[in-house]
């Protein structure tokens, strides 16, 4: 049955790629849906129009995606990270056929893409307007329009929209790699080779024992902790919400035990989901 | 001797109400001076035009400044936290006399601006354009030779540009903090009532064992962590840098002993700077 996957659209975003490949991946039969924001694709999941959504993440040179982790953490109804995937991005200058470096007084895209080239910027366009596009391939298809701008988009929005190439490869450092999860209402079988992510905080997140505690008990149970975060508790500055990235599956007995151990000193816990570790030799070694 | 005291500028940004309350609170004589950039404001105190810097570094709703973080941490020659400031940000809706709500069709502000009023846009502007500007400030400057759009600024940026109000308090949730970092060329004696900021990784941090090790080294020792932050390396997705805040000052006793027994471990390691914790009965619970 062909199921629904929403991504962050429209299509030449950097998330259809990451879409095409994870549909690729699974060998499943599905059905690319664009969503206008990453918020949509969660929330398309939680109301049921949509079965599976990529969600970008993290990206290499600037760090976490705060809409997506606010909304892995707040959601009312909960949705599941089922997948990850890893890109490389890699970011180009386009324009309106005939429009030149020289032409350029505004150069638009989403910010983490702007973020991402901010040196490149600095150094070839002082000076340059910057506008906020809704996405990297809305960006490209609006200065089509335009004698004086160019976007910062991947190489398929080039192709889709008919623009020319004034620069590639113009991030700040290579290889730029993007992870993406794909969640669903619920996360994924073991498999072997899996990841857990975790949401948590305590009514005093600003006392240091209990976050230690949590922590060493991973530690102490010989379980790999590959990632570990923090975003504001919105409720007061200076009180947070941990995410963390453990190697197993939730289901793993020794894992299953320190979750239980760590819930019970929480205020607040939300398995994000237990899923299959990303693998693909494209991702060297970021994979 | 007058100082000069650079903040992200122009005149009516929130950064500038926080460089005033600084210079009131150390009763000091500055002369302050916009910048137009985050990073700029770091790079004038690096290269000696400045004596002292403001840098906003966290947002009660929005989390981390990541440039801040960024620029503390990667900056070749380092700058030093000497103070910090927490202040109340109130959003306005601000445009040029004689715009209506319905006359909108475009938002612009700093992105940070918009994401701490994301529900409010959404909910009172479905589908407006949103236009990033180079700070609040410059986007009240920007609206006041509009008819179709309004910014996001603070009331002192209406006053200073002589916008009309059209909505006030249009956060997402109050009370909404930031809190504002001091740099200069060397950090702050001890007062007896410190933080002190690290920033740190290891060879592998991707190894939990390491970070624990850490946290456990201070915990033990008794002393607080009020903040645990990570930014990628830069280096390959999936490595961290670790940015702590302790209770203490990096000269007290056992906070220096903990100090050099964590850094003998790191691969890279950089004191971001001793200062007194900020004390407002205006900041409420947030001081």
């Amino acid at each position: 049955m062909t199921k629904r996957l929403a991504y962050f659209g429209p299509p030449g975003t950097n998330s259809e790629e990451a879409a095409l490949k994870y549909a690729l991946i699974t060998g499943d039969d599905y059905e690319l849906v664009p969503v206008s924001t990453i918020t949509g694709v969660g929330a398309s999941v939680v109301d049921g129009s949509c079965d599976e959504g990529v969600m970008p993440i993290e990206n290499a040179l600037d760090g976490a995606i705060t809409e997506t982790l606010d909304f892995l953490i707040h959601s009312p109804k909960p949705v599941f990270i089922r997948g990850e995937v890893i890109s490389l991005i890699e970011h180009y200058l386009l324009a309106r056929p005939g429009v030149a470096v020289a032409d350029v007084r505004t150069i638009t895209s989403i910010a983490t893409a702007v973020a991402q080239c901010r040196g490149y910027i600095d150094r070839e366009f002082p000076g340059v307007r910057i506008e906020a596009a809704l996405s990297t391939a809305t960006a490209v298809e609006e200065v089509m329009a335009r004698d004086d701008a160019a976007a910062i988009g991947n190489k398929r929005a080039g192709e889709l929209y008919g623009a020319a190439v004034l620069a590639k490869g113009i991030q700040d450092r290579s290889p730029n790699h993007t992870r993406f999860v794909v969640v669903g209402r619920e996360d994924h079988a073991p498999t072997g080779d899996d990841k857990t992510s975790l949401a948590f905080t305590y009514q005093h997140s600003d006392r240091p024992g209990q976050l230690v505690q949590a922590l060493k008990e991973f530690a102490d149970q010989g379980i790999n902790l590959s990632k570990i975060e923090s975003r504001p508790s919105k409720e007061k500055l200076g009180t947070y919400i941990f995410l963390v990235d453990l190697d197993g599956h939730r289901e793993d007995a020794a894992l299953a035990d320190a979750i239980e151990t760590v819930r019970a000193n929480c205020s607040f816990f939300r398995i994000l989901g237990a899923y299959p570790r990303y693998r693909d030799d494209s991702a060297g070694g970021a994979a």
